[in-house]
């Protein structure tokens, strides 16, 4: 209840630190029998690493995941499977200038305002680092939903401004941005790196899309299959909003434009984004996030600190210039939870 | 985990169908010695009844909670408060056509995908009128953040494609669509009977502010406030999308620019609507949530029977035209729960 | 989390007063198409209700439940299903002279010392009026296992000291004690009739027989069946001891005669009591619980008030002579529940 | 949902297998600003390694603690507390003969039953080892709960058949089998060698007591704490009953000498064992577990292969001949766990 563990069946709990020793996750109530390895937690997480772009942070982490339960002979067993990532790259004394000043656009003065105390050093719990534990559990859950059919990945809509009109890919984009539209790729690259050259950073949309979602997925109520993947989603740092489906648009219509009729060979439109009343329909399930600016700039921004008093900041320490591409596992990990959450849940009742 | 529960230690459970004997909620957890009656969880059911606008539902329901439990000598006692709405005015002959089809963006598909079986009546689970329960259970969770100084309300931010650019009003705004600008409402009632008329029905946005929240109140991974936020409000029938503070704007925002920089007296702009790493900083919580039209209109639509076959579909009954006004009592019930429930858990924890 | 819900996946909320207007029930989390009727719940509250024993409380309730949600036409639709029992027969005044008095071996000092208020009519809350949720609820619940081929009934072991070495019936015993020893159950009643003159009570044990139970429920660590089935039947009112298969006998044994080891046709004996690393073996689940004497006796007794005054408390009003017969029930439904939950909890990591 | 995580507000998850590389727990809800440190952990730990006596295993274990996260600079943060124990002497081939067996009185056949797949090495989750996790937990948790001024400890009430009558006493016993009389702790440890030399084992029962438990902690009617208690004693491996205060001797009481009558000074028995209701009176609480003899024998015995076919088996291995006494820090720590999380969960509802 205390906000680190996520989902009701299959239940990922994450822990960790950004300059601690070591950061992971546990997950509980994964059915037993599935083939799982190492090997198949690795291929998410080499994707969440930075890397891809020149722009990207240069901090080094090798991200290797251990598997120290709930695996035998390389299947599930049903146990626990507890997954843990040493990190290796930590040099705590870029931040030592920061132990008392509140960063502006992070944690730092609301993690202090809730416990009291922080572990200032990367931002602590607080930092993206914490994702690491998230993309690892999701390769679990990916193996659930992937034997029921699903198949899902994210991309880049928007970039630092720059968006593509291209219509929803059939695969997940190779790029090094998961854009869908190769040149419209590129002009973001090109925004990227004069952004960076400001010392300042970006925001940008993801979309992600789901396929193969059996209809019947969901809860009635509370725990919607929209409103799960809205909590999800908003739950990663950076999120400021999400919609699901024609989403604000849908604002503008009218019903009789709005609603997805019906003919012989299912839904005519996807107005609704795959889900009514909070349960999949079958349709495509399409989602789009909001990302905001990266808030660590090189820029000097003014600031306070933990007693309350005026302070100037300078961010140093190794950081991205957005948080595309390196959310995209992210985004794809959490809708992974939810949904092979939800097929466990609707296995308990279906008869 | 079914979906008819919300919230950890605030925990509010509804239950019952548009044309059973009653619908109701189930409060746990709210702390004793609370003062509380029927009239004050009577006074938010009023704002969600109909009758507000010419172009509403004639549905007439009164609507009268009774408290059976967990109110002793006008004071809550810390046990389960169970509220009981009996539904009076009903009529299920209306819907004795639609029981073989599928209503487009209606449940109904859906609810016989995951369930195999739905009462038909009037949406069943998936009606509005479960909200009944949601606004009961919300007056009781108003009692509890308002004894913690935090002051939240909603109101019309756009209606039919009609917008007002006015700023956050300082309470709610009094007229029949809680538009915080006057002629703008004017333009959105004219727009209402306009497609009303044409038996058409349309959407519209609403924000919620709230004032007056301690900072300290969040979660940091997977229960931050904007998650939780996020689940409730998008977990409302007929909410497509919601964003915070600057929301999809700061997709298209530098990190200069997006950053709320912090002067002698806190943050100088409020980008981040209120919540920094999932915990609440303090300033205003600014949210807007998107919702469709209506998807019930008179207007003949294309759709299925449940046995596949092609149909034709007029709804008849009674409904309104947006789900704005009814929904803003809605959405406010949703924060207050989410609010109520946080404060508790921050108590938890605080020596 | 505020304890008036149970289980994970088949989650029932009770709530209500002694002296209330009503006490009830919410399940969530039900499967669909179950039949359910009200007559299939009243069945079971009949045994809950006073009357078998001239010895009994003479407080007559009719405890009509009335099904408001979540049944249609005759099956269940997977959505919440509300319960409700009127209270009719409240008569406040026996209670007015212990508003301010602390009634030995009841709730009433233990409730003002966690919520500062309590509802001092007929016990509130800590009545046993209570269980009347319970059992309904446990009436669903049936319908699950049953449906599953597991068969479960309680009945009575000891009574005042008198008890029976009866094997574990064929089925529930037809007596008005539930003994499957009719000679002693004679002793027993004399010996109530006795105890009740002198206008004390008595304390007895119940013993549950589960047959039909499949191997595999269960769950490894923290919600182990014992576990649960134990956590279930210790927050029975009245019960302070449980023991499953040998029990304390197990605690003498070596483990040369406590294992149970199997033959051709299974286990040969079974000091486990059907449960074996908390998961069930397929075996007979066998439960004993203790209960203590009821607390409410015509004898003066030496308490204080909420003052912290010295006071002498005599108990009028309607009593039991022992929670025997009336607890059966509640203990075959706490059985029920846990054991619908560990079903449900199953079905969803099987393939 | 699966069973691995205890608690509602101070959550603890457990997770490892005997012969896999480490085990460990995730503490989520711990407040922060709690002084921790490893050496802390480790003193718990100590107590749970074998080598108290001279019947125990020989496996040794270094099982040194290692905090991954959520303390810093000395104290807690309020964010998860990642615990690893590494496991060290970990011999599979002991268990080879083991693979295709199921050893009687173990977990091997319902686990089998249940997953279909199991770690058969070392009884995998089943394993005692898997308690070093809940012991680390509790050392946590205790941190908590003497801060609040509550102490408690277990020690030996009965072994082998032998039993003392002694007083609860004042702190907990020092000698190996922390039995509160000396001379029956050695002719229990006599017992214990006897046994041990004819390959058997033995069972015993634990007695736990509370002192500083302020009245109040529990909850109404499905979490109370002494239901809270059972469910986490009865979830210890090989414990099969359980009793509070009077217990199982309660049922042959009348009302006029269980109920405990108060005096000037407070309650002049306790029956009740410190609970009333499912509240803390205030009183010692006072709970007796009954663990059945260790399973693992050296003396033949007839079971079952995997494929239905009867079979000797002789367990091979390192073995203790009672589970007492490295159980007693094991009851310690689910009690230490159960209280830390209602000293929350009364927090949160207290003005």
């Amino acid at each position: 209840m205390a906000g680190n563990t996520f989902g009701t069946l299959f239940r990922v709990t994450t822990w960790g630190e950004s300059h601690g020793p070591a950061t992971g996750a546990v997950i509980d109530g994964c059915p037993p029998l599935l083939s799982l390895s190492a090997a198949d937690i690795q291929e998410e997480l080499e994707r969440r690493k930075p890397g891809r772009l020149p722009s990207a942070s240069p901090r080094h982490e090798d991200d290797i995941v251990q598997i120290l339960s709930g695996v035998f002979e390389g299947k599930t067993t049903g146990t626990p499977i507890s997954l843990l990532i040493n990190n290796r790259d930590v040099d705590e004394s870029a931040y030592e200038g920061l132990r008392n000043l509140f960063r502006p656009g992070h944690g730092d003065f609301t993690y202090q305002a809730k416990y009291g105390i922080r572990d200032y050093r990367g931002g602590g719990r607080a930092s993206a680092r914490e994702t690491a534990g998230r993309v690892a559990a999701g390769a679990v859950a990916r193996k659930i939903i992937s034997a029921a059919g699903i198949d899902l990945f994210a991309y880049t809509r928007e970039l630092g401004g720059i968006s593509t009109e291209a219509p929803a890919p059939a695969a997940r984009p190779v790029g090094p941005l998961y854009c869908p539209e190769p040149e419209a790729e590129k002009r973001m690259i090109a925004r990227l790196e004069e952004v960076r050259k400001g010392g300042d950073t970006v925001g940008g949309i993801v979309e992600i899309v789901v396929r193969g979602c059996p209809p019947g997925l969901g809860e009635p109520v509370f725990s919607k299959l929209d409103a799960d993947l809205a909590g999800a989603l908003m739950g990663i740092g950076s999120v400021k909003g999400m919609e699901i489906g024609a989403g604000f648009a849908a604002a503008r219509m009218t019903g009789s434009i709005g609603n997805d009729q019906m003919g012989k060979s299912g839904f005519r439109t996807n107005n609704a984004g795959g889900i009514l009343a909070g349960i999949a329909n079958g349709n495509e399930i399409l989602i789009r996030v909001a990302c905001k600016p990266i808030p660590s700039i090189s820029i000097v921004q003014d600031t306070m600190d933990i007693h309350g008093n005026p302070a100037a900041v300078q961010i140093g320490g190794r950081h991205d210039t957005a948080v595309i591409p390196r959310i995209i596992p992210v985004c794809e990990a959490m809708v992974c939870m939810v949904l092979a959450d939800h097929l466990l849940r609707q296995r308990a009742i279906q008869w």
